[in-house]
């Protein structure tokens, strides 16, 4: 039997998620990482992810795709422009959010962790410094984990309860880039920016104006640390 | 504004969904079918699913294509066998079961309901004459309709309430045939086995001895009609 337990981890390839992986490590947890593309514009995280699993160590990475652009529903999956400049967060919900994405990341993390005999699932959601998107919130967890429980065979075996662990949720931005910077976390292996500009041949930058790069900026100008990512 | 309300149905080319689909269509709905494939052995099942699509005059058929082989967990996205015979359909869990299937399903349907600005689902799952999948079951449902509400911004903001229409789950396989025959339904056109068999170039026929044929078999034969498929 391992000393260490083992989690699956939702990694997107931002510095959210990352901090969430390298906080389940140190809580003693040997992590499966699941990244999902989803068509969405920034395809250039699904490259950060790797970057990011690699130095999280993962047991093993897993890529699923699927194609949201078939009902849209998102600025984040369509042609349009992704909306820019400080104006717009506000307490609505912003044409960012994607349809039922955590729905559909936390399902796809609970079949992982189910075949893989694991029962936790970690996800890097924050209900502070965020988009509004009402899928990152506690009640929604909640409502997933009594899901979860009752939809598996592990679950209504008893075999083994299933917890979707969001280490992050009340934390400002600046709290969690603290947090990963304590544990050691190089985010220069991060990419937010949901609206990446052409930089040269296959290189990107970050656009500095989406709602992503927005809060990225304030958190690492918040916790006084520099973005080594800029 | 459309008389007619408008539905996602989640179909799969069995004779479940088709007949939930017939119901959904009686009880005033039009539809937007949504077909997963998921790496399951059984791919025949996606040329049935486009025939019952067609045959139900849907609004749109989506299909999305997950790999749930990736991490396995099933003898249904294993090369493994798939058991056969009549003795192994009892109260336990049978290695069928594909783990987290049904979470993974409604949350796409919660997604593509979402982005269509419809907030009612149909899923043929049945928990009388079925092989004991836990996510077939009416708790598993209403759990999923609660995280439903939670997760979106139609169901936080109240632009409508989602709901999860299982017109079948307390129906025997008998009773379903007969609603379906009452409804027109053609299951000349559906497909249920979970191992085909082939039947020559690019056809296949039914193995007869899994679960699924037998579920069927029994229930054409309470509804005393015969299997137009055979």
């Amino acid at each position: 039997m391992d000393q260490r337990r083992r989690a699956v981890l939702l990694l997107s390839g931002g510095l959210d998620s990352y901090t969430a992986g390298a906080m389940a490590r140190e809580q003693g947890y040997d992590l499966y990482a699941l990244t999902v593309s989803y068509g969405q514009r920034h395809a250039v995280e699904l490259a950060a992810a790797r970057r990011v699993a690699r130095t999280l160590g993962v047991i093993d990475h897993f890529f699923q795709r699927i194609d949201l652009r078939a009902w849209g529903g998102s600025a984040l999956t369509a042609d349009a422009i992704v909306p820019k400049g400080r104006r717009h967060i506000s307490r609505e919900i912003p044409v960012t959010y994607v349809p039922a994405r955590n729905t559909i990341f936390l399902s796809l993390a609970l079949g992982l962790a189910e075949a893989r005999r694991s029962f936790d699932i970690y996800i890097g959601v924050n209900a502070i410094d965020y988009s509004g998107y009402p899928d990152c919130r506690s009640n929604f967890i909640r409502a997933f984990e009594k899901t979860a429980r009752l939809a598996t065979k592990a679950g209504v075996e008893g075999v083994g309860e299933f917890r979707i662990h969001t280490p992050l949720i009340r934390m400002t931005k600046a709290k969690i880039i603290r947090e990963g910077a304590r544990l050691g976390c190089n985010y220069a292996l991060t990419w937010s920016c949901y609206d990446p500009q052409p930089a040269g041949p296959k290189s990107y930058k970050p656009c500095g104006r989406c709602d992503s790069c927005i809060l990225r900026a304030k958190g690492f100008r918040e916790a006084g640390i520099a973005d080594p990512s800029l």
